[in-house]
C-alpha cells in the first residue's frame, strides 16, 4: 500500500495510529494472558491471501536472482553476496551492499540524534508499519528463506513470516510497556523545613546507544524481529549484520524499514545493513566501538560464549544453542509419542534450536498401552515413524526441507563414523537422504536413530547441527531426568521434552527442570509440533543455562535498552 | 515488636500482609506517580517517635561499643573490625564475624533453594518487615552511622533511615511490580491442521543465584537497601559486603533481615554478612564464584569501572560517582543562588554522590537583581554563605558532620597545592575546620573556594572527594553548558545544577543535559537541599554516563534479577 511521505512526527503517528493502535493494544493484552493470540495467519493458502499472490511472491523474488539488492545507504565500498540455495545448490547471484563500519556507525548516530525526539509510541506504531509490510510481501519472503535457508515453503512461510513478527511485536509489547510505565511528568509536593516545595519533574527515555542485530543463518528473521522492533521503539538505530550464507531475508527487512521510515519523515539510517564475508566478519568492529551499546546475538553457542565472555559495559542478548532432551518414562500408545518427537526431529532436518536430540529412556523399558517398551524399542519406533515420512516425498519435504549448509552434513557423518566405531551402540536408522519432489539437486537428510550408552556423552550431550537422535538407556526413569537436566544445566537447553502417564513422576520431575533452567513440554503430542514456541505465550530460552543469556520476550529483553533522564525545577 | 515463629510461609503471608501490603500497594503508586510519598516520617523530633526512643537508640548503638557483634552466620573464621569514630577519633570496638566465603556461598545456595519458592508477594512483605523493623530502630541506626560515615546526626537520621528505607522500598515496588507482570498461569488454545489444541502453561519466576551487595562507606544504607530488596523480593539471596571502615549499619541490617527471616520460618541464611579488610579485600572470591549470578557495587570510580571492564555472564549494577556542575547564567539574587549551592556544598562536607562541585560562570559575568555579577563575585558570594554557615558551630554540625577519612583531607590538601602553584588561579576562602559543639575531636573541613582558569581541567574535571568548589569563568554561558555536559559524558555526573532566568537559554540547555545523560535540577532554592534525590520520584544516576551503569530505581533494576522457567501439557 502506497503511502505519501508524511510531514511531521505528528502526522506519522495520526496516520499510523488509525492503523496500528489496536493491534499494539491486543499485543499488549496478549503478553499479559499469554493466550493464542495473532494479527496474521500463518497458513499459505490462497483461500486466505488470494489467488494472485502467492506466485506474485515467488516471481518477486526471482526477480532478485543474479541481481543487486539495492539499499541506498551510506558508505557502500562494494557489493557482496554468496548465497546458496540449499534446493538447487547454485548460486542465487544477489548482491548487497557492503558499507564501511565507520560510515554506519557515522550515519546511526546522527539517526539517533532526530529518532531519540519521536515520541515512543510513535516508534512503535512504525515498528507495526514495518510488520505489516513484510506480512504483505511474506510469499516474497517465504521463497527467500526457502533459498536461503532451506525451510521447506510451508515452513519459511509460517515461522519466518508471521510467527517471527509475533516474536518481534511481542517484544515492541514488552518495550512499549516498559516506556510506558515511565510518567513523563509529575508534581512533587512536600514540605521541608519551613519551605512548601513543589517540583515540577520531566522524565525523558533515552536510547543507549546504537545497536548491532548479528543474525542467525536458519531463522534469520525469527530471531532477529524481537531485537529490531525491540531497539526502534527504545530509540536505539539498529545495525543488522546477516549471516553471510542468509542474508537476504535480513536486507529485505532493512529495505522495507528504510522505506517505511523514510516515507513518514524519519531518517531511513535508523535501520542499516552490515554485510561480511565469513572470510571477512565485521562483527567486532562495530562491536569495539563504543557508540554501539546494544548487541543481539543469535547463532552458534561458540561465538555466542566468546561474545558473553568478552563484551563488557554494554546490553549483551544472546540466544545460542544447547542439547534439547526427551525423557521418556511411560506412555499410552508408543508409536502416537514416537511420532511426536520423530516429526519433530525431522523438521527443518533438526536445524532449529528446538530439535530434541538426545532421548533417554530406563534401560528396563517403558510401560506402555501395549506393555513394555525397551530402549532399543523406543528407538525403533522413532525409526519407523521417521520411515513413515520419508515414504511420502512430498510430506518430507513439507516437513524437512533442505539441509542448509554442506556443515550439518558432516556432523552426521562424523557423528556416524564415532558411532560405528563403537560395539556398544546400535545404529537402528541411517542418516539418508530423501528424494525431493520439486528440487532433485535439494541437499537433503533424515535422521539417523542410534541407541548409545549413557557413558557417550562425548556424543549425546553436544549440540549435534543436524538430523541425529540419540536413545540413551538410564539406570531410572529419574536417572534419566537426572541426567537431562544436567545436562541442560551444563550445555545448555532451549527446549525439553517428558513423556509419562504418571503424575507423581512428572510432579516429582518438574522442580529439576525449573533448576535446571529448562522450559518443559509433557506429553505433547498431535499436529502441533512439538517443538512449537508460540510468540506472546512461550517464553524462548530461560537465561539460567548456557543456551542464552536472554528470553523472548519479557521485560528484560527490553528494559536495559533505555534509559531514564530528569530534569526538576520549582513549579 | 515481638512476633511468636510462623509455622507456614502462608501463614507468615496472612501475618505479613495484614502489616505490609498498604504500604506495598502505595508504593507501586508511588513510583508510578512519582509524587511525594513516605510510610515514614524523616524527622528525627521526639514530637513524633516520643520522648524515650532517641535516647534509647543512641544508649542501644552506645552499648555496642568494645564487643562482639553477634551475628550466628555460618563458616565464622574470626572476629574482626577497625571501625574509628570521625567525630572522637577513637577505635568503636566493635568487632564483626569474618566468614569464610566457600561457606557463605554454600549456605546462600542452600537458601536459595528453599526462598525461591517462597512466593514473591511473600518474599516482598519480608522485605517490608525488614525496613519496618530498621525504622523502629533508627536512632540506633543513625548513631552508628554518625560514628562510622560522619554524617550529622539529623542527616544520619533521614538519609541513612527512613530516605534510605524508601529508595529500598522504591526498588521493592519495581521488583513486584515486574514479577506480577509474568502471569503463573494461561491457558493457550489455537487450531493445528485438523486439531484444537488446548495447553496449560506454568510460569515460575525463578531467581538468578546468589547476589553480592557490595556496600559504600560514606551511604552504607541509602545505598544498598535498594540492591538489598531487589534481590530479597525476586529470590536472590544477598551476601551483604560492606566497606571495612562503615560494617555497623550493614551488620544491623543483615541481624534484623536474619532475625526476621527466621521469626517467619524462613532460613537466615537468606542475607549474610561479608567482612573485610582493606588490606584483605573478599569481593573477587565472590565475583570469580558462578553462583554468584548478581552484583550491586557502589562507591569509587575506580573500582566501579574495573568491576564494569572486568565482569561478564552476570549481572552488575554500579553507582559510582562523577563531577557534579553547576552552571549559572543568570539569578535573581545572587546571595540566594549561593547559599542554595554553597549549603549543598556544605552537607555532609561534600561527601554525597551528588555535591556540587564545579560551577560554570560566564567571564563576562552574570546577570543578578543587582546588576552584573563577575565569576569572582559568585565565588565570594559562595565564600560569605559558607562562611555564615561555620560562623554558627551548631548548625555548621548539622550540615557538615564530620568529615569520614583522613583521605579527604589529603584529597582538599593536594588540590590546595596544585592551586597555590598558579598566578592564574585565586583562593577565595581556604578550607578550613570547624569546631564542632558536641565533639572538640572532630575530623571537619569547611569548603575551599577557588577561582580556576577553564584550562585547568586536570583539577576542577576530576571528582576531588572533598568539600571544595571551583568557579570557572567560561567564554559565554552557552560555553559554560557545553563544558558542563561534556564533562558529565566524559567523567560521569550524578546530578547538574542550572540556574537562569532565561527561559529561552533554559529550553536550549535541555538537550544537551539529556544527552549527557545528566539529571538536572533547574534554579532551585529554599529550604531542601538542591541536591536531595527523592525515593519514589528522583531517579538516581541514569546509567548513561560513566557515574555508573543502574538507576535507582526503574525496571532495568530488577528486571534481570530473575527469569521465567515455563512448562507446558495439554489441558
Amino acid at each position: 500500500m502506497a503511502t505519501q511521505a508524511t510531514a511531521s512526527p505528528d502526522a506519522a503517528y495520526e496516520e499510523l495510529s488509525a492503523r496500528h493502535s489496536d493491534t499494539l493494544a491486543r499485543a499488549i493484552e496478549a503478553v499479559s494472558t499469554r493466550e493464542s493470540w495473532s494479527p496474521f495467519s500463518d497458513s499459505p493458502s490462497s483461500k486466505i491471501h488470494g489467488a494472485e499472490k502467492p506466485a506474485e511472491g515467488q516471481a518477486a523474488f526471482e526477480a532478485w536472482l543474479g541481481k543487486r539488492y539495492e539499499i541506498d545507504q551510506p558508505g557502500i565500498a562494494e557489493w557482496i553476496g554468496d548465497e546458496v540455495s540449499p534446493y538447487t545448490r547454485q548460486p542465487l547471484g544477489i548482491t548487497y551492499p557492503r558499507s564501511e563500519p565507520a560510515a554506519l556507525i557515522e550515519a546511526g548516530t546522527k539517526a539517533l540524534a532526530s529518532w531519540r525526539k519521536v515520541d515512543f509510541e510513535t516508534r512503535a506504531l512504525v515498528c507495526l508499519e514495518i510488520a505489516q509490510r513484510l506480512y504483505d510481501r511474506n510469499f516474497e519472503m517465504a521463497h527467500a528463506i526457502m533459498h536461503v535457508a532451506g525451510q521447506s515453503y510451508v515452513q519459511a512461510f509460517a515461522g519466518s513470516g508471521p510467527n517471527a513478527l509475533d516474536r518481534g511485536i511481542e517484544a515492541l509489547a514488552y518495550a512499549v510497556k516498559a516506556m510506558r510505565d515511565v510518567t513523563p511528568h509529575a508534581v512533587w509536593r512536600r514540605k521541608f523545613g519551613p519551605d512548601d516545595v513543589a517540583l515540577e519533574k520531566h522524565y525523558t527515555i533515552m536510547p543507549r546507544g546504537l545497536a548491532l542485530v548479528i543474525c542467525c543463518a536458519s531463522f534469520p528473521t525469527w530471531n532477529s524481529h524481537p531485537a529490531l522492533f525491540a531497539n526502534l521503539a527504545t530509540g536505539n538505530p539498529a545495525i543488522m549484520k546477516p549471516h553471510p550464507i542468509a542474508i537476504f531475508p535480513v536486507a529485505m527487512t532493512v529495505k522495507i524499514a528504510r522505506e517505511v521510515l523514510s516515507e513518514f519523515g524519519f531518517d531511513p539510517n535508523v535501520v542499516t545493513l552490515a554485510t561480511d564475508t565469513r572470510e571477512q566478519p565485521v562483527a567486532q568492529a562495530f562491536i569495539d566501538d563504543p557508540t554501539v551499546q546494544i548487541i543481539d546475538f543469535t547463532g552458534s553457542a561458540r561465538y555466542g560464549s566468546q561474545l558473553e565472555n568478552s563484551i563488557t559495559k554494554k546490553a549483551l542478548f544472546t540466544e545460542t544453542s544447547g542439547v534439547n532432551s526427551v525423557v521418556i518414562e511411560s506412555v499410552a500408545a508408543l508409536p502416537t509419542t514416537a511420532r511426536a518427537v520423530a516429526r519433530s526431529a525431522s523438521l527443518f532436518s533438526a536445524q532449529m534450536c528446538t530439535s530434541p536430540q538426545t532421548i533417554f529412556v530406563p534401560e528396563d523399558g517403558i510401560r506402555t498401552g501395549d506393555g513394555t517398551a525397551s530402549p532399543r524399542d523406543v528407538a525403533q519406533a522413532l525409526a519407523d515413524e521417521i520411515d513413515a515420512l520419508v515414504e511420502n516425498p512430498k510430506a518430507a519435504a513439507g516437513v524437512m526441507g533442505a539441509v542448509q549448509a554442506e556443515l550439518s552434513m558432516d556432523v552426521v557423518d562424523t557423528v556416524r563414523s564415532k558411532l560405528a566405531a563403537r560395539e556398544d551402540v546400535e545404529i537402528v536408522r541411517e542418516a539418508s537422504p530423501y528424494p525431493h519432489p520439486e528440487y532433485p539437486e535439494a541437499r537433503t537428510l533424515t535422521p539417523l536413530v542410534a541407541v548409545v550408552p549413557a557413558e557417550l556423552e562425548a556424543v549425546y550431550a553436544d549440540e549435534q547441527f543436524g538430523p541425529v537422535l540419540f536413545v540413551v538407556p538410564t539406570a531410572s526413569a529419574d536417572d534419566a531426568v537426572a541426567r537431562a537436566t544436567r545436562l541442560a544445566k551444563e550445555n545448555g537447553t532451549i527446549a525439553t521434552y517428558l513423556y509419562s502417564t504418571n503424575e507423581d513422576f512428572i510432579a516429582r520431575s518438574t522442580d529439576a527442570y525449573e533448576e535446571a533452567g529448562a522450559n518443559l513440554s509433557i506429553n505433547l503430542h498431535g499436529s502441533m509440533w512439538i517443538n512449537f514456541a508460540a510468540a506472546y505465550s512461550d517464553y524462548h530460552v530461560t537465561g539460567l543455562n548456557p543456551a542464552g543469556n536472554a528470553s523472548l520476550a519479557d521485560l528484560a529483553f527490553v528494559a536495559s535498552r533505555f534509559r531514564i533522564v530528569q530534569r526538576r525545577r520549582p513549579e
